[in-house]
């Protein structure tokens, strides 16, 4: 019996990632130390900002690295410029869902 | 032997809460759907503004409540004006510990 295209689900594929821009951390599963460091390690590289962002359960997480970095780390000198929230839609039409997004850019000052 | 008042530990003493202000919404661990009902009936009864307030793990429900807040039941007639996080101690002295908290502040322009 023939199968024609929309059959083939049983197919593994790659999962399609985004590239991540420079400048940009995206938050994971990794413990809160994990990004805090890195968060630091790109500042102290020389960078003036960076972007972390974060989606679905992991935005709580992302709140906590910045707020770890800023006042354990930077004592101030790391400013908030902007946050913004948002809806992305993951999987394909028929089966897919929103999962909330955030973005918080920072900015080094001292 | 005389107990003085520091070793009164075991008094098992109402939880000291904020009051929460008006035009505020605190997000706890109730479905998504609660809060965004929530936030609908506060803008149905002819408020403006509203802010959603969460800490901790249910940051990430209180972006939830205002994107499906925001798309599906006011489809771009709410608009976020200010989103800010900052970090709250929590426990006494010695027995503290620190919690990610977000505002998130909505005006209706429709």
């Amino acid at each position: 019996m023939a199968q024609d295209e929309s059959s083939s689900g049983a197919k593994v594929q790659p999962r399609a990632r985004e590239p991540i821009p420079p400048d940009t951390i995206l938050i994971g599963k990794k413990p809160i130390m994990a990004y805090a460091t890195a968060v630091m390690m790109h500042f102290q590289s020389g960078a003036k900002t960076l972007t972390v962002k974060a989606r679905g359960r992991t935005i709580s997480t992302a709140v906590d690295v910045v707020e770890v970095t800023r006042r354990r780390f930077f004592a101030g000198k790391l400013a908030i410029k902007e946050i913004s929230i948002g809806t992305q839609v993951l999987g394909e039409a028929g089966d897919s869902r929103n999962v909330s997004t955030i973005e918080i850019k920072l900015e080094k000052t001292g």
